[in-house]
């Protein structure tokens, strides 16, 4: 017996290969129906014993939205302001303003300076916390789920943690409970620019067959796969 | 402007919406080049930072591999005989034969009797802990991409945490470093059955707009969608 392949296979890959952190976005709203399907497309991730611990809120134009992404906005340029410093976006090659990581901190800069503009900003969160390493685990397919569904339909977005010093006052802003987690915020709009592949380390260094480091010979990668460096991209 | 949706937007958001929990597997083996590119989905997901805190350490024939899957099925069978046993699968509508609730135990008896004749089981795993809440965000997302992979492959599998009790017998089998947490345990192989739209709550329950719980009018379910009851599926 062999496997029966869907028959949209190719745009599945394709869509996952090339679903890469948008950070750039027009000014221009995301209409219902495509909001709606994105939505809807996170909800139907898998989590623990299916008990679905993921909400998301969604924030537009609504009464509370402008203030939310207000406290998001500074939150993120004092996380962002301190990352640029810890992670020396100005030193080494980041002093080429034509380098990657020089290219990578403008970006930066330019999310965190118009974050207030974003047309959507969802924060997804988690009912239901145990305590475990993997409580995640019921909350974050569905956030790429989210993303996915958003790059099918051309919108793209990126999963942020920044909102944690700032998540106490989003929680009394925007009446979320004392026992709920905020776990991504995830900004979505339509991208100023392209997607494309996404720059990952050789696969070897990621998957192992039968023991740890030991190679996986049959893991190969598409002709034209871009790399990074290996070790965390920005101190490289 | 509009949104450029993908050329294969459709296939992605079905693929989204029909990758479910698959627990049953034909004998066959999953060919090396399917293997291969649902790996290499795996790795293209979004991590914190891009630092790539996933590894994925394969299961298939290997010297290591059928100890491996004796280890994990004594853990499965442990981990669903408490959860059959605290749930009540065989108590209130689990007493008949023909309840959902009977039919997914004995869906998830098969599932750990056989567990040592999945084809292939990938232990997804995560270096550079931080002891975060939002740790599994750069491992979960992979996660996902490697379930949607499989199934646009035609492959199913399911995420699983039931090896916690034996992960220091598998860090010493497999030489995983301490360091190193197994944060899931994802068995993959051909489908006996079909795949098919996932249950989940109403997305009225699980998305909402400006406000905790405030309605999201726009947030809409295609026709059809089939519905869990709300609260724990298990408790149902």
């Amino acid at each position: 017996m062999t496997a029966d392949p869907h028959s949209g296979a190719e745009p599945v890959l394709d869509a996952i290969a090339t679903t890469r952190a948008i950070r750039r976005y027009t000014a221009d709203p995301i209409p219902d129906e495509d909001l709606s399907r994105i939505l809807f497309a996170a909800t139907r991730a898998p989590s623990g014993s299916n008990r679905q611990s993921f909400r998301f809120l969604v924030l537009r134009d609504g009464p509370n939205a402008a203030d939310a992404k207000a406290i998001l906005g500074e939150a993120f340029r004092a996380g962002w302001s301190a990352k640029r410093s810890d992670d020396g976006y100005g030193a080494g090659s980041g002093a080429d303003p034509d380098s990657p990581k020089a290219r990578t901190g403008r970006a930066m800069q330019h999310f965190v300076d118009h974050f207030e503009e974003t047309p959507v900003v969802v924060l997804a969160c988690m009912v239901g916390r145990k305590g475990h390493l993997t409580d995640g685990g019921s909350v974050y397919p569905a956030c790429q789920n989210l993303l996915l569904a958003a790059r099918a339909l051309g919108y793209g977005g990126v999963m942020t943690m920044w909102h944690a010093p700032v998540e106490d006052q989003l929680r009394e802003l925007l009446a979320i409970p004392d026992d709920v987690f905020v776990m991504a915020t995830i900004p979505l709009g339509i991208p100023q620019g392209n997607h494309g592949p996404v720059r990952r380390r050789p696969v070897g260094e990621l998957v192992f067959d039968d023991a740890w480091e030991s190679g996986a010979a049959w893991a190969t990668e598409p002709p034209g796969t871009r790399h990074t460096s290996a070790g965390p991209r920005s101190r490289s």
